[in-house]
This record gives C-alpha cells, sequence and structure tokens, in this order.
C-alpha cells in the first residue's frame, strides 16, 4: 500500500493567505473501485483563481468552498500508473482537478483530458501554454475578445500564467499590446520577453487611468482582465467603441471576505457600446485539439514561449501558492513532484 | 418673423430636477440659412437619458451639458414648414434631436429622419414604437439580446417608454417576461395591459433578490436593463448560464452628482458566462425601416399596443419630464405642442 503526501487546507485564511493555513499530511491510498485510475502527479498548476474556494461559505454556484482537512484542489497533470478505467489505461498522461497531492484518484471526471505530448516540446507545457492557461489565454482573446490586426489590447495581470500567453496571441495576430504588472521590474520583462509594445506599472505615482490614456490614445479595443475590481473600473473610462472587456478573473478581489469592490463605470459600455463577457476555459475543451496544435505551431516556430516558475517538492507548494497571490512571479506557477519526468 | 416658445434650462438641478430649473422664454426666429429647414414641431418626446447631461459638467463622450439658458435637447416631431434643403423639402414630416421649443431650425444632422406616416397608425406612435422609444426596445432586445423562445426575459422600469415595448416584442417572441416596476398599481397595469408573464415590484417588503429568485427561478436568460446601479447589481446575481445583460440605460442614477454606485457582481459575468452589452439605437438608423415595417404589423395585428401619456401646451413640459422621472408614468411620455395634427 502506497503512501501519498498532500497538501491539506488547514484552516481558512484571515485577511491573507499564508502557508500557515496549510499542513503537508500522510496518508495511506485506498484500493481503487470499478471506473477508477490511479495518477502519479508530475506537476501541479497554481491558479489564483482557486484562491476564493479556500474562504469560508465561498461559492459562486461554480465551485462550493473547499472543506478543511482536505487536499487543496486544483489542477495537475500525472501519469496514470494503475487503472480500473479502459479510457484512462496506465501509462496515460492525463491532466484534470484533482489536489495538492502526489497521488489521485481520479474517475474521469472533473475537467479530466488525456494528454498526448510531443517529443520536442516540454511536458509541462501541457498545463501553461497548451494547458489550462493557454487555452483559457487563446480561447478568451479569440473567441470572446475576437482582436482585429491593429487594435490596441490591454491586459491587466499581463506577467501572470494567463496574462503572459494573451500578450503574445494578441501580438501575433497584429495587434497592439499594453501590459499592466506592479512594478518597473516586471514591466521590463514584459517589453523585453514577451514583446509587449507597451507596458504599464499600475502602483507608479502618474496612475493607471493616465497611464492608460496615454499608452491607449485611441481607447482600448480589448480589455483582457484578470484582475478586476478598481483596475477593471479605471479601464472602463478608457474604452474605444465597441470595445470588448474579457473577463477572465479577479485576482485583487480573492481575498476579500465581503463582496467585490463596485465597478461605478457600466454606463461607459452604453455609451462606447462597449460588451463585457465572461468565460469559462473548460467549455472550450472540444476545441482544445485545434488550439493546441496552433499553439504547439507557435512555439516549435519561436513566436511564443512560454515563461514559467518551477518549484520543486510538495512541501513548497503552499508558500509558491502565496507568492504567486502576491505577485511575485514572472509567468506561470508551477511545482514538480517528480524529478524524473 | 414668427415667435418661437422655448423652455430653456435656466439653473443646474440640485438633488433633484424640478420645473423651477427651467423657464419659458420667447425669441424670434432667425432666418434660414442654405441647408437649414424650420420645423414646427408636433410633439416633443420625454425620455430620462437625457437627465443626466442636464448636470453641470456632464461629459460621457456622447453629449456634454447642456447649456445653460439654451433649450433643453430633446427628440422631437414635427413638419417641414420652411426649407433651404431639398433633402428635407416643405411639408416633410421629421423626427430628430432638436430640443423643447415650438420651431427648430434644423440642417440634417442630430439623428434628423424623415417620417413615412400610415394613415391607419396615429402619428405620435413614430415616437413610440415606430421611434426611439421603440427601435431601442426592437435593437435592444433581438440584437443584443438575442432572445429565443421559453427564455425568461426581465425587465426593468418595465412600464416605461422603452421596457413597455420591450416585455411585448419579447412575449411575441415566445418568451417568459417579467417586468420590474416600482408600485403594486404598476405590476398590475404590467400583467393586464401588456400581458407580463409576471412583475415585480422592487419596492416591496420582500426585496428585489427574492422576488427575482421565485419569478425567474431558473435564473434570468436576458435581463434588460433602463434603471442601473443597485438593481443591475441584485439582478447580477440571479443570471442564468449564458445569459445576456442588455445595458439601455441607469435612470437610478440620473440624478446622482457623483459617480454611479458600484456593481459588486461581476463575477457572476464569469461564472455564468454571460455578457453585458450597451448599444445605442442610433446605430441601427440603417435597418429603422425593415424593424418599422414588422413593429407596425404587430400594432396592425392587435399583438402590440404603445401606451403614451401625452399632454398638451409647451408649457406643461417641464413638470411631465419630472413625474416621468419620478416613475409616475405608465407608458411613454410625450408633449404635445400642436392641437391640429
Amino acid at each position: 500500500m502506497k503512501t501519498n503526501t498532500q497538501v491539506l487546507l488547514s484552516s481558512r485564511p484571515g485577511k491573507h493567505l499564508s502557508a500557515e493555513n496549510f499542513t503537508v499530511s500522510e496518508s495511506h491510498i485506498p484500493s481503487l473501485e470499478d471506473g477508477q485510475f490511479l495518477v502519479k502527479n508530475v506537476y501541479l498548476s497554481l491558479d489564483a483563481g482557486f484562491r476564493q474556494w479556500m474562504n469560508e461559505g465561498a461559492s459562486d454556484n461554480y465551485l462550493v468552498a473547499m472543506p478543511l482537512d482536505q487536499p487543496v484542489q486544483s489542477i495537475v497533470l500525472g501519469e496514470v500508473i494503475e487503472s480500473r478505467n479502459p479510457a484512462f489505461p496506465e501509462g496515460t498522461t492525463v491532466m484534470g482537478r484533482t489536489a495538492w497531492e502526489q497521488y489521485s484518484i481520479a474517475d474521469g471526471s472533473d475537467l479530466m483530458t488525456t494528454v498526448t505530448a510531443a517529443d520536442d516540446i516540454p511536458l509541462h507545457e501541457h498545463l501553461c501554454a497548451l494547458g489550462p492557461s493557454g487555452m483559457t489565454a487563446y480561447f478568451g482573446l479569440l473567441d470572446i475578445g475576437q482582436p482585429v490586426a491593429g487594435e490596441t489590447v490591454v491586459v491587466s495581470a499581463a506577467a501572470g500564467g494567463v496574462g503572459s500567453i494573451v500578450g503574445q496571441i494578441a501580438k501575433i495576430r497584429g495587434c497592439r499590446t499594453v501590459g499592466i504588472s506592479s512594478s518597473a521590474e516586471k514591466c521590463r520583462w514584459l517589453e523585453q520577453q514577451l514583446k509587449y509594445d507597451a507596458s504599464i506599472n499600475h502602483r507608479a505615482g502618474e496612475g493607471l487611468l493616465n497611464q492608460l490614456k496615454r499608452e491607449a490614445p485611441g481607447g482600448i479595443d480589448i480589455f483582457f482582465d484578470n484582475v478586476g475590481g478598481e483596475m477593471l473600473d479605471v479601464a472602463m473610462q478608457c474604452l474605444a467603441e465597441r470595445a470588448r472587456i474579457v473577463l477572465c478573473g479577479a485576482i485583487s478581489q480573492y481575498e476579500k471576505s465581503g463582496q467585490h469592490s463596485g465597478v461605478h463605470h457600466m454606463w461607459e459600455l452604453i455609451t462606447k457600446r462597449a460588451r463585457a463577457e465572461g468565460f469559462m476555459f473548460s467549455d472550450y475543451v472540444d476545441r482544445y485539439p485545434l488550439a493546441i496544435e496552433e499553439i504547439s505551431e507557435w512555439i516549435r516556430q519561436g513566436k511564443l514561449t512560454s515563461p514559467v516558475v518551477i518549484t520543486e517538492g510538495i512541501e513548497t507548494t503552499a508558500q509558491a501558492f502565496c507568492d504567486m497571490l502576491r505577485g511575485h512571479n514572472l509567468g506561470k506557477c508551477l511545482v514538480k513532484l517528480d524529478s524524473n519526468r
């Protein structure tokens, strides 16, 4: 009988989540039932969106609050090492929503999909540009945003896992790209590594509104929003006619215990004939293969790079997640569990 | 030389607009220049949206603040009685944005269009179901909302000029219609006169949220919003998957001197994959003829009625506009200036 190392949510966060809200724990792995399979996890994906379901009473009809003293829910990538489910035989590489743990028992639900790894693309890309972050960027920008060459695309949390890919796809589609980030260092990185046409440090004294007006003088055609709250409200004051706001995330709001910050400029959507629309990458599962093919080609051609911050060992997970929430990362955050892959 | 009677905006409103902010004034009508024509106004259309441009410093990049001591801007319908513009010859019936005045000088800009009146439909319908209110209801509901038979359509300010038409078109398209209004009397009228399937008095003690949950148990598919602010925020908590919010107006916010109330539930747009989109009826001018044809047919078939509150005489205009802002009306508000038409 194998031993499983898991990271449990052991207490509700106060104002800010910290590593002390988590406990590393050992448990035995039960035998599989019919339809189940055992996954040895290789990478855990750290996604800010999961933060809000750590709050007490959190429920948005999409996910309910994570239970205490249970493994923290997460997207993971791993290999099936034992199976009683013919759709996921031993040896299959899979990705899905399980938890921060070395081994996961799955049954094919919870967004579980088979990953077809290519030899010339690193495995971890299936959690980055070819995985949830990439699918979110790709379908959010292209399907909801519908960019046209020459348009101005502004991305919030542009250095994050999703934002770092959105800007590059927008650039490939011929748009002018403006990335918003939280430090001068990250801004330099956006321009140098991700080829953003311009970058905005929203913490600079000049203020976000003034900088947006300067960097998008004709207005924002597409605002890809990962931050929500006040930043969304400011961006709404700078929209071009027929602007599209891609509502992807609201990282500024996940640590709020009460209601989210108010957005005061809905009226701008009327006068600008603009649209704000939400989406979930998981709705596009039927179209993943075509998206993966196109993004893989961009990676091979050197048009798209997938910046990643990888920590090693399950015991690093909690702190890495907290660091990501504070915006310490340049790119997508992963935890590697199996040093042989 | 003719004398013109005009209603001027003589002072900025405080917290609430009152008839005392206006002055009735006489002036001489100057001679026409090339390209101009003189319209004898028959009806003034009272539209809540114009309220906000009466505030000092109001500007939303769509219209700027109305100047003091000038005639109040308004949509009007009238007859060309003198013309130096071949596109608008004498005898033409026209509609456009001029002002609260007996005579208007126009040049064909400012939304000015020719009205082709039918003998079997009252002239005032060209400011109601066949005019700005009808075009707003028609294109907002059908183009932005994209209703599907069986869906639940909720309309705020359902007894207003636009709302009273939206509900009827939604019903014609096979939707379940729920109207929100501000009194039990208006709710009865919505159900009896406009055939709403259900009505909600948002001032009732039970509260809007509870009533919306009861009357739209499967969630709101289309929220046609004329009110904005807190009501929009509450409706956002009751959306069905793939809901559409038609952002048409924000009458609850027009009397605010500072910024509009905050909308706290943008996140719901993400989890429900929902869309909020603004529009302007005037963007659809090329498609007015087809819309007018279809709505005229509904009127002739008795499928759509156009409730209207008409006061007579330009001196009634200011008070009628204020009464409308307080929600005293059942249907569209007009002022009739020419008792012969």
